[in-house]
This record gives structure tokens, sequence and C-alpha cells, in this order.
């Protein structure tokens, strides 16, 4: 069979890190990708074969981004969705599909979804305003989740007691039982036109002992081989019960219990994903690029163990971006920098990521540490 | 230290694959890379911060997209080397620098320059005119090679009998004595302006066995430990001796009787190191860009054995190029396609390549050869 998959261009809405990993994986397919992002500075800017400044929620310009590509892909899903099934139903190709996006948009038909389908995830009342939260007192501790635009941590609130009630979100979300989870899982999967799907090994989030927010990303995860076999086939089940083409990161809870939960699911390439580039024998944007395309799925097998490190904007610093201990950084073996082109710093931003190989896990551990405590963006 | 290389514009003389896979390297930085090449179409040109169609041989068009860059290296050695001088004497960093180009540019020169250096090469005599080359009939069997202009192949001519004297060059030339060589080997290091170098491992030219082209490349060489050693000496001998910033592809022979000779240079990336971007834990990419941005050099392990197959448009096909064969070799474990975004395809003309990974050398062998013959870029 001849192919060229430089025939049919590529639109993709949304033109941050993820489109521009996208893109960087695209090149070695000479893929012809147009980008839309409302950002004139987005950090696709200068490399993709069409660069389109639009707001990604507007109809018209959706549909007008569209309308000129053949296939139309997401690197985020807070996107107009009736655009795509109008550009759809003309006859383009919309992986993820429109239907799963507007699913995964509000998590409180994501959360329905799984109840409908069988997939185990945390019990969770729906609320449609504070008021009704406080209502449920006897569901503590338990998590607020906004119902739509939440997004990299946003929107979430944990309610421990009584006395955080205050704290719920005064709009349409969900109140989910915390769980008290023994590890997070992050597995993900992909899924094609022809229906073949491969997932790929099973990652952990591995949280910091005090501020209880997600540190590294380790590749394995530290599990018993029945667990990643449970984890991987929960991530099949959910894209095939959403009859879903394209790539989908599946975030879930080993309880103590060793019940695994499915908390959330990212329809795109994913955080939990990135040390793919270096550490495993396809990445995850060239599986995301060979599912949308309708391409085999690539092999999804370890290289080399990989830990993952989030550069996010030091607290205090706004402006132009600098980045400490880069040079330090760089002399290391098995120490991959990536800066997502983003002129601005501010604190908490993504600003990159880096991956570091090492086989031995405690070396491997120690060696992110370190790296971590050595790179800082700042201003 | 704090380090923003992007605040340093890069401008690259070429716009092709080479130049085109230093961007993909240079992206995970930020850097800011201006491309020059003659092709409005290059394969450089979406992705680069700044695109300029201009001849890389006319003074005024060199220097006047010189002069808006802070660092300016090359992807190709036929560029106007004058212009190169007068950025560099306002204060431009130029690397590789002017005096090496222009010595590299001459085939003649390059040979005087080992001979200077005591750097073991072919015996070889310099000739102005075919007439004069007639007269060297006690030489043969040698191989005649064009001063300047020589590229990928052309400008040399093998010359086994006193009947081939007529395919000798009619312009002033070297007559280099044949070299019944039992491996060609090439060596890739790297040195940076504060004088650190490094090599990469010695890769290995495997001809075929009728037609006497390079058809694979296979990392590491299977040589003996101490010919890697010295060929890796060799080659890092050179580049001190050349006092140059960048990189530098050093290809030799080794003679049936073990002895190491520099055959030729190229102060660049090369086709003998492309393997190194899944194979090696650093790239020759991004140690080209690590070398002339000043950075420390990454380390050049092998990750893994390697192999790379060259795709050359097949003979008898011109036209807008396509691709026979992609979908059965992306499906296959460790297979890396590289497409360089050439649209048009002609007989020989390098589109691609592929590289292989798989540790066992017969088995690395055997699925090169597989790909070879699955691959086919046809219009």
């Amino acid at each position: 069979m001849q192919t060229n998959y430089q025939q049919q261009t590529l639109g993709i809405l949304g033109g941050g890190q993820l489109g521009r990993m996208l893109i960087q994986a695209g090149i070695n397919y000479n893929l012809d990708i147009h980008i839309l992002d409302p950002d004139a500075n987005a950090p696709c800017k200068h490399l993709c074969n069409r660069f389109v400044q639009g707001a990604l929620k507007d109809y018209q310009t959706v549909y007008d981004f569209g309308k000129d590509c053949d296939i139309i892909s997401i690197e985020i899903e807070h996107v107009n969705t009736e655009a795509l099934y109008q550009l759809e139903k003309e006859g383009k190709k919309v992986f993820p599909q429109p239907q799963v996006l507007e699913m995964i948009q509000d998590k409180r038909k994501q959360k329905q979804f799984y109840l409908d389908n069988g997939i185990p995830t945390a019990p969770f009342l729906l609320t449609e305003n504070r008021e009704e939260v406080r209502q449920h007192a006897a569901f503590l501790p338990a998590v607020h989740k906004l119902g739509k635009e939440g997004y990299d941590g946003r929107g979430v609130q944990l309610i421990r007691e009584k006395a955080d009630l205050d704290k719920a979100f005064d709009a349409p979300g969900l109140l989910e039982k915390f769980v008290d989870f023994d590890k997070e899982l992050a597995v993900i999967v992909a899924r094609n036109e022809q229906g073949k799907v491969k997932t790929f090994p099973s990652v952990e989030c591995a949280f910091h002992p005090v501020h209880n927010l997600v540190e590294f990303l380790f590749s394995p995860a530290s599990v018993a081989p029945e667990t990643d076999r449970k984890a991987q086939a929960l991530a099949l089940e959910v894209i095939e019960k959403l009859d879903m083409v394209g790539l989908l990161a599946v975030e879930m809870f080993v309880s103590k219990e060793g019940e695994i939960l499915v908390n959330e699911i990212a329809p795109r390439p994913h955080n939990s994903g990135h040390h793919t580039i270096e550490a495993n024998f396809t990445s995850q944007f060239e599986q995301h690029l060979r599912a949308v395309m309708g391409m085999p799925l690539g092999n999804t097998e370890i290289r080399s163990a990989a830990a993952m490190v989030n550069l996010l904007g030091e607290d205090g610093f706004t402006g132009d971006a600098l980045v400490e201990g880069l040079d330090e950084a760089a002399k290391e073996k098995g120490v991959y920098l990536h800066l997502y082109g983003k002129k601005l710093t501010k604190p908490f931003r993504k600003m990159g990521h880096v991956t570091v190989l090492e086989d031995d896990m405690q070396l491997l551990r120690e060696k992110a540490q370190r790296l971590k405590n050595l790179i800082k963006i700042k201003a």
C-alpha cells in the first residue's frame, strides 16, 4: 500500500505544549498540521503549517478553522462541540468524537457514564449549588468538583469536614466520596478508526508527603503485575465503551483494599505520558497522531524506567522566564529537558518538564528529586 | 546560573533535512532558530521562527541574514565564507568557524591539512586538469576527487586502471590512492567554545556486496574495542587540530592491515549520526546545538544497538512522493521513520531515513534488510 499522510490536513484545536509535542512527533511523518489557539504567541505558533488565532469556544471560529482540514483533533477538551458536530456531519473526521468531548467537558456526565457502564468509580452525589452541598455533611470527607470548566486542578475542592463546607462551589457540581487511596495510577490507551487498541504500562503519580500534590511521575508503577494488568484492562474497557478514536488518559485510584477506581479521563495526550517520548518505544504524542490519522498503533513497551517532573513557574516570579540549573542538568546522562516555548512565567504555570531515565528505581527516585531541586523557572 | 538560550538567535545556513532535525531537537530548549535556504519549500520552511529564501553562496544574502542573528551555524558547508568572516569580525559567533568551512570546502586543502598535521590519510597527488591525471597511470588504482563542489558522492570518480583515465575531472582535483579497506567507520565528535570535547562511539558503514554503495549504517561498529578507541581518538585529534567549535563527522577507512585513515570530514550533523536520535542518550542534532550554543555537551553512550537505512527516491519515479510500506513498517517495534518533508521525489533523492533498534546484531541486520526491502519512495 502506498501512503502519504501529508495529503491529509490535520487541524488541532489548541496550540499549547501538548500541541507542540504533537508537532514534534508529526514532523517525522511530514504531517500537514494546522493549529487554532487564542494566544497569538502560543507555543505552536512558529512550528505549524498554518496558525490561526481564535477562540476555541466560538462556534464560527472552530467551524471556519475545521472546514479547511480533513481530520480535526484537540489538545485541550474545552472546545466548541457544536462546530465539531457540524464538521463531522459535513464529512470531516473528528477524533476524539464530539460526543466524547461533550461528555468529558462535564464531570457530572463523566461520572454518570461510569455508573451507566459499570466502570468502578468513587461514590458521588450531584449538587446544584453550595446550599445543596451543605445538606450532605454525612457524605464527608468528600471532594467537590465543578461540573464544567475545571482544568489542571482548578475546580476541585477537598471538603474534609463540616467546617469546610463553605469552600464548596456555588454552581452545578458533584460531591465525590474521598478515596483514601494507596496509589494513584494512570494508563494511557489509544484506539484507531479500525478499532485497534493499545495501552501503555501503568505509571504512578507520587505525591509530596506534606503538600499532597503530585510531585513526580514514575514509569513503571511500583505495583504488582496483576494490578498493572487490571489497570490496563480497565483503561481498555473505558475507551471501548466510549467508542472513542484517539488517545485517552485514564487516571485511577488504587484503594488500600486493592480496588481500582477510575478518577478522571482526558481524551488527549496527558501529563502522565510525557516520559514516553524518551522512555517507551512509541511516545504518547506519536500514538495520538497514529490513532487519529488511521495508522497502525505503535509498540508501547518500556525502553527504560523513567521519572517525570513538571517544571512550574516558581512562586514569586512573574515575567520573562529564565531557567536556573539548566546547564547543570544538561550535563547529566539520561536527563531530558522540555521547555514549552512560553515567554512569560508566572507562579505555578506549566513551563516545561524534565524526564529522567534510570533503570534502578531507587537511583531513579534520587535522581528525580535532585533534578527537581536543581531546575527552577524564575524571571 | 540562570540561562535562557532563547534570548540568543541561532541562524542556520541551509534548511534541508539536517536543519529540520536540528529544529526538532531545538524545540526542547525553546531555541529561536532562523533559516536561510534557496528553496521556498525547504524542509524547514514551516518549522522555524524566521525563514529567509536566498542563495547560500551570495555574500550579501548571507551577510544580511546573519546580521540579525547572534550565533550563526550551518547544515551544509557550501556557503559564502566571506560573509561569515565579516559577521565574525562584527562580533557574531560563527560555528563552525569560517576558516574551517573554507578549508573543508576544498578537498585539496582538506588533504593538505591532514598532511600538515600528521593525521593519517591515503596518499594523494594534486592535479589541475584531466591531462595531468593521465600522467599518473603508475598511481592507479586511485580515486579522482574534484577539489570543490563535491557533495553526496558527486565529484568522486574511481579510476581503477589506465582505461578509466578519461573519467577524471577536467578541473582542479586530487588523485587519491585507492584504499582496499576492510571497513569504513565514522565517528562524530563535538567541541564547544569552552574547548570541551565528546565523541560518539564508532559506527560502521555497510556496503552492498555487488554495487559497492553504502547500504546500511550500524551502531556500534563491529570492530575490536581497541579499533573503536583509536577511531574516537583520531576524531578528537582532528577537531582539536582544527580548533573547531561545533559538530564534526569524521569518515575513516580501516585498512586490511588495521591501519585507520581519515577519508573525509563534514563540520555538521551527518548521515552517519541519524541513528543517535533514538539509539544514543544524546542525538547528534542536540549535540550540535549544545556545541554551538555554548552548552555542556551531552552524554553520547549507546542506549540500543541500531541500524540506519537511507530512504532514497526509487529509480524511475519523479513527482509527488508516496511512501510504500509505511503502515507495515510502523507496526514494528523499534522502527522509526523520518520523512524529510520533501514534496517531490526523484531518483536517488534523499527523502528520509529509517532507524531500527535491536540489541542482537544478527537480528538487527536481518531487520534492517527487511525494512529496506519494505519501504520504497515512489510517485
